[in-house]
């Protein structure tokens, strides 16, 4: 049975465009696998906390590693992660922080032979208010998609796929009103690119 | 009267390599300036809560406003900022991401002809367990200094120093015990380049 391991974690509630594209990707995702498992987290909601001494340090049946432990089972049961991760002053959200905290563990998810995510997918939905495409103003101002290629790429050894709806402040900011058109076609793009990438997934899935 | 904003981040207490450099400074900035202020922040030990929805659109004498209004308030009344901010996971902790989510505020403190902060002086204290430098393998995994380069230096106009102690972990890992003399000399580098930072600061203060 396919699981999917979804994670929200915009502050935007109905008006989130990562949100409307993990959901487009969510829906697609469980036509394929009318039977499959959804695990929902929305760390805007219902945070974890930030990673504490006690809990880095705990290991086992302690009780202060009960959170860690059940954070990386989820994605250990996860066949597909799917992640929301809106740019928020240039970097994640640190709620999202705090739950790759607490799943980075030396010798079990990272910097051991056989990392225990690693060949799992993982859809990330890495929505911003600008563009920071090669060749714009804001180029090399991304510190969203290195840092999540590094964490969940390298580290965690997940097979990792961008989604990038961009420009999403164009209809909010007057200087940007020129931009709203390549706005609306980047969200129409990345509602297909969910899509197509879920039906993807499920026929790899099923190989 | 000078006024010293300290925050420290790292959840390792007394064995903490960035708080032993952070308090080195402090307490020859304390020398110079008897007379002075420090405000103080532990954020491991009293985290502010992730950004929500409600504070990031708030503003003025909005109730939802008013820890972002006090952060903001603390920093633009420091003369020197002080940020202990050792790398966890290749970035920033999940507690100093939280504080400037509350401290990035467009037509303020950021995204301004005068922003708020700007020239001001940062110390900050960026320990880590390993080596990244030009020529080490982890070289190109940083996504601390080159973030607050961006965060504090180009978006906050803060004139930023970096104070790097490395290798810390070099006593604890068995395959990095031929490193300890470099972690032995990069502690004592890092303990005088803060004390003598901190004078340089105070007559450049004074003057």
């Amino acid at each position: 049975m396919a699981t999917l391991l979804h994670i929200d974690t915009s502050f935007n509630g109905e008006n989130s465009h990562s949100r409307a594209v993990t959901a487009a990707f969510r829906k697609a995702w469980e036509a394929e696998h009318p039977e499959g498992t959804v695990i929902y987290r929305d760390l805007a909601a219902e945070p974890v906390p930030h990673l504490e001494a006690a809990a880095y340090y705990a290991g086992g049946t302690d009780p202060a590693f009960a959170l860690r432990a059940e954070l990386i089972e989820e994605a250990e049961r996860a066949d597909v992660i799917l992640l929301g991760a809106p740019m928020y002053n240039y970097t994640i959200p640190s709620t999202l922080k705090a739950w790759l905290d607490h799943v980075f563990l030396v010798g079990r998810t990272s910097i051991t032979e056989n990392p225990s995510l690693a060949g799992k997918r993982a859809v990330v939905v890495t929505s911003r208010g600008g563009s920071y495409r090669e060749g714009t103003p804001q180029h090399g101002n991304d510190y969203v998609e290195n840092y999540l290629r590094l964490a969940l790429g390298d580290m965690f050894g997940l097979d990792v796929s961008f989604i990038t709806p961009e420009l999403t402040l164009a209809p909010y900011v007057p200087a940007m009103a020129g931009l709203v058109p390549l706005f609306e076609s980047s969200r129409t793009e990345s509602l297909a690119a969910a899509e197509s990438l879920a039906k993807e997934l499920a026929v790899q899935l099923a190989a």
